[in-house]
């Protein structure tokens, strides 16, 4: 026995530090490849579940629809395993408006009801679009500008992937009008007449 | 209207390559990071959808559950982007049984029934097992062993996401036993006597 | 100094291949990685060296500025080195509008004039906006929208460098009314009217 | 001299960070990425050597071998450089039974004596065998089940190096025997009667 | 509004972590992967623009050239942007010594003057010069010593960047002549003569 | 059976193409990530070993030395494993002169003999020696100079190993002093007096 444990010895030796795995110790920033690794003999199976999007989010909003993001904030597990996940929800004539994921490619997966979704390529800005339904698979490429709209008369939701723990989320409406990003500037780097850019400022609650 | 198309021809010019996707040309071997890209021109928006688990994988076998890949060969347009998915089906009993994924990490999110699954960490050895329901997510590193069951007294279903359009799948008893592995050098390697590794390989179709 | 060839031999094996470049073969669709290599028998000094952005792309146009890449597809030696350039020219009032680059960061330096760029982070749309003068340098996280103008009275120019040979440019005017992109939906994913839409199309060149 | 001085000034900039290497820290859990630096102020040439496996390690054991891992954990100075090494010693029958490197590639070069390695790819379960004397190199694919066995009458040992600091090393009967993972549990994800995983967690110390 | 605000909170989560740039926290050594992330709610736009190559730097020195880095050490918003810059500046019969950059490509554009450049490639040591004039662009792959020098009659400079936030610089003569490497070594690692290391050591400020 | 079969239909899929192995197809000029894959179905266990270090190199020449690369080129089954190796063989007196891998780490392994070896760190040019004996194990960062030297009475030799399957070698004197680099651009860019330079040249077989 005591031969079986030296051979153990030295193979246990790599295990004091997450050479599988790194939860994320969200305390404190992290740094360029993520968060630093909790203490793996601390870490229990329940850090590798997730429970946050077993139902819909709320879609009672102006875009009657909801995106509920499981990153590595909301899913320290996430951190290195270069992957990530969100819920979507679409009541009726619910719509996720022009967005990109700065940081990662997109896999849809619809579980429920029908979406139509696109997206539009750089530098030949080419629309692509197509109509899903319950089980099937789309792909959006990383960067790109890109939409789902419930095209059914039910609810609609489904799963989306990433191939990175933050992705990021940029959402066109909001990054022009929800902050405060002067209208003089968003006219003149949008051809978008200010009366408009200001009228969208108030609804989305932006200044300046 | 000239100096739009202008400016245009200079925006234009990388769209000629396909900057944002490469949807693989499957026929030919691959490289290393892939396959070659289709003419970007000839791409159209149902290269970026798949139909083809809708429905559930064929039970009826000696696991009762079927894992249905949807890796880059069976969806060209996951070429390049990071990302796989694939469906995995449990009747009532039914286990995947163990297995590895050698280059790639996995995020699992359960679409019906209750599932237990778990992995075992390298070096430790240690056990992580969890049982999740519908519409919670799971996470397994990657190369490491790890197995899912149905839990529940109906079938049970999930979505499985992967970092690479090639995450590759051993499945331990596959491995062993349905092959020409030589009986006795399976027997030397896994201390497992001859007599149970022919049996096994008379069950799962292996010889020598 | 049949010595000194013997030694050679051993060393010059691995020069049958581009070790050190891969000069891109651009006929032919690429792959994930990249275009294939030329035969770096046949590469000279001149295939290391550009010329074409010597002077100022033409900003008569309706932006007052010209954005003239130097991608792979204008370089060809920048393939599989991840770094390509573009020349930004910016008359009085010149602008280039919000834009991203899905697959690279951005570091601008300012070679004439003085140009007001900012930028928009994902999640907390937050806005970063400066102004910088001639040597001056700035830079641009990957995927998000931003946009450069002339804020003197005399002609801008700056050279923009990116971390990949095919960082995509997307301009966010073009993406949404210089193509077909049905005018309903992109009223429906952006809360602009539609006769604003339609309005841009006419001024852009789309369709639908 | 001066003039010197100030042109080292400005080169010697960047050296106050470990540009050229970052000799891990591993006081502190580490990072995604790896450890974090140690100043490189403190650090001598001797950080860049390791004398841990001049010796063979202790074969008296089970399987009459002993992997002796030199990772980042027993050689800091191997952090981030994307490699690792470790000493294979088989005595006379000596075998390091079925296992896998989660994270790493692997290229063995034999040292002394005989040995029999082979290795199994995924989905095709096809098996590769070869015998490798003194000199000879094999590699193996990462995250694939392989072995090595002493194939001559003398102790035979091997150099294996990994593309990886951190490789991971997952032996399959430690895995399903050596810990607490429920024999009913490895039973049903194996194929193998309870009875004989019982007698195996015996023999390699596990419970449940 | 409140629903606004709601849909708000689910995508601002990931905006508490720097997704979109991480501003490197200097204090304290780095990582592997760089350096640790400044609090993102204090990193304001003056900390994405850098003013200090807007002048040349001092040529007044044996080379009568100066190379000023603009890397992470000297710029915090380069941390994991893969970028990095540098100002050039040659007086009439300067030279940037043959020199490598271990961990980047490098992109040089002529801002000034003419420029004779060349680097050496690996293994077939063929040797690639050209002569750039203000505007041309010239590439230099990765580890290779290249160099630069003035060819003109006036003053010239170029800003170079590279696909690291940290490229490392490696003057040949510094690395030879200017350090404690022992005469001895230097000559029997270079086929110099002895009298000739120890006259370059002297003029470099070498000792031993 | 039937059963079986189509389990076995959907998991070997994947397996027509080398999902965990690219053999290189070394005709025709290979890409930026290496070369394509040989047809996975004729690959042996005999493309995954390489007999060519059993032996030593010819040390009969000038540097009393020979270094045997076992890169991609001469091992095609390194195709995108990221590593490669060398055999070193050191006669008494013998020298690898001063170079550098500008692609690679490099971990070496004296088999035989005693080596003393060195590296540079580039920016502040510090020099770190160690004399290693068999068995000892030695680090060389990626890009910087080093040498090795046979320092005991005995031929000496090593294995070397790099994370790249094509990890350059760039031999400063061949570099400067074996092709046709201009004995004035030699001397211009080093301090080196041409008569020097001359002479080295006629040594090594350089022109110009």
């Amino acid at each position: 026995m005591l031969h079986i444990l030296f051979l153990f010895a030295l193979v246990l030796a790599p295990a004091s530090h997450a050479a599988d795995f790194c939860v994320a110790k969200l305390k404190g920033a992290g740094g360029v490849a993520g968060y630093a690794c909790r203490d793996p003999a601390k870490v229990t199976a329940a850090d590798f579940v997730f429970k946050g999007i077993v139902t819909s989010g709320n879609t009672t909003n102006i875009i009657n629809a909801a995106v509920t993001p499981v990153f590595v904030q909301q899913f320290p597990a996430l951190n290195g395993l270069g992957l990530s996940t969100a819920r979507l929800d679409l009541a009726p004539g619910g719509v996720i408006p022009l967005h990109t994921h700065p940081a990662a490619n997109e896999i849809l997966v619809v579980t429920s009801g029908v979406i139509k979704a696109g997206f539009i390529t750089s530098s030949s800005n080419k629309v692509y679009i197509a109509t899903v339904t319950k089980g099937q698979v789309m792909v959006f490429p990383q960067g790109l500008l890109h939409f789902q709209l419930n095209a059914g008369k039910t609810a609609a939701s489904a799963v989306v992937t990433f191939n990175s723990p933050e992705p990021g989320l940029q959402i066109l409406d909001f990054a022009l009008f929800a902050n405060d990003f002067p209208t003089e500037l968003v006219s003149g780097t949008t051809f978008l007449d200010s009366a408009i850019v200001k009228k969208l400022k108030g609804v989305l609650g932006g200044t300046n």
